[in-house]
């Protein structure tokens, strides 16, 4: 059921970025460039929420009006809400992720919503950014845990998936938003979102917080998934958490997948080279291993 | 095919503290009394090598004096000749680890000995260590890939894992030294050798040096691997790469097994306690992560 071949996304630019101090326009755009250069097909470039909350991605608008350079790569940008949605449209974004927390805790704290509000908004997203001729993803945060609220039964999950798919949404994802999800759990959570939703070609995001994180991306590929969210560098640890690790690192899941002849469509010594690019623009080291590693002689 | 129960090793006081600035003896027990105190069933607690060249480990006699304190644990130590295991022996150690580098760039580099020449030696090891009643494993370093040669054929472990049985050896362990390993190759590798000597209960050594180390620990227990070596904190980092992550962590993987199911018999709490006081006495933040983030919510 393994399959030979995925499709990485970079959230480096977005969810790497959101927690740092911000950066200037100019060194994002060096970053893109780098990761562009490694083959990824996919970058999710920032998002529109309230420069308040995310000061590192104020600069949305300005962002977005250069991503035209790169004409090959498929880019995205996550919202939270209508306003989000308008703005990203507004800015020419092809592909918006709509994020909706499974549990109500964090849905509460992120967005004065309770799951079955924001869950209920779906609708009006994707007439938003299908009106616009783009593509709606919805995201489901906090889909194995809440910081708030303990584990999300997978029900919670569920109801949002099938949601999804009455409202129209192109895709679906679950994101391990704390990097506590485990292989058994997340196994159990793609075929039970399989077995309601098959035909929505899951996507998966996991944070290495806890160390499984790349354990948790080879159980997803195991269970036919190939969408896999990544971070260049690992970058996007808690700001609550110094230290802790981030998103998973980009080059290490594309060392496994590739050692197990699984193809990416990435290089590696470029995506190597990307997370330098990465460590550089925030000022501080990354968590990525193999960033200080390297390769393996061949 | 996975197991249901593992026997974790807990290798920090001899992989871990290696390659750190020689640690007071008392430091070293107040460590493993509180790895004792996380359940785990087996410490490797030194090695008898030249202190020269592991001033770290210059007190492996004056160490072993001290492990009756706790006779429910076992302890084993490492040695990479004749004249390591008759100090083991001397200073009472019960279990014996005799290494063997599977590729000669390593073997050599290490022991001035080709692989050919230190499996001969099995036979010896094996006879004094039988002699004084203890058991003998045989571990595979550089098992998938060499420092120098890189990528280690197979066969030259299945070599080793054959002469290791005819000499007598009671158990066998194969170690991704350099932590070049992924799921895929373990795989191949864990089958083969149990096509070969499927009786020798066989153990696992990894290293997080490029990310994947849990990735391969939860393939070596899909494989019905048993027994996996594991170092507190995930001590063990590389002299010749600052910063880069050593042997898988201790916390982390009771962490990932346990939430799958399967039973370590250690308690979470007190492993990331021990992991604690792995920081303190080292002087310096450990790989970890989960030593940072803490447990999930339950």
């Amino acid at each position: 059921m393994t399959v030979t071949e995925v499709s990485i996304r970079e959230v480096g630019p977005r969810d790497g970025l959101q927690i740092e101090a911000p950066v200037p326009l100019s060194e994002k755009l060096r970053l893109v460039e780098a990761l562009v250069a490694t083959g990824v097909p996919r970058i999710e470039a920032t998002s529109f929420v309230s420069p308040r909350a995310v000061p590192a991605l104020a600069d949305a608008e300005a962002l977005a009006a250069e991503l035209h350079r790169w004409p090959g790569v498929e880019f995205s940008a996550l919202v939270a809400g209508i306003g989000g949605a308008k703005r990203a449209v507004a800015a020419g974004m092809g592909t918006v992720e709509y994020v909706v927390s499974a549990s109500n805790g964090h849905s509460e704290a992120n967005t004065r919503s309770t799951t079955e509000q924001a869950t209920e908004r779906i609708g009006e997203v994707v007439k938003i950014v299908h009106d616009a001729g783009g593509r709606v993803e919805v995201i489901v945060s906090t889909a194995w845990d809440c910081p708030f609220d303990g584990p999300t039964h997978p029900d919670r999950v569920l109801r949002i998936a099938e949601q999804a798919r009455e409202f129209g949404a192109d895709q679906f994802s679950i994101a391990d938003t704390i990097g506590t999800a485990t292989p058994g759990r997340v196994a159990q959570l793609i075929d039970a979102v399989d077995t309601h939703v098959g035909d929505f070609n899951l996507g998966v995001h996991f944070h290495n917080t806890r160390g499984s994180g790349l354990a948790c991306a080879l159980t997803a590929v195991q269970h036919g998934v190939r969408n896999l969210d990544a971070s260049t560098g690992g970058l996007g640890g808690c700001p609550f958490a110094p230290g802790a690790s981030g998103n998973i690192a980009t080059e290490e899941l594309v060392y496994m997948l590739g050692d197990m002849g699984i193809a990416t469509g990435i290089d590696l010594d470029a995506s190597i080279r990307a997370a330098g690019v990465a460590e550089e623009i925030v000022g501080h080291a990354v968590p990525s291993n193999l960033l200080r590693a390297g390769d393996r002689i061949r």
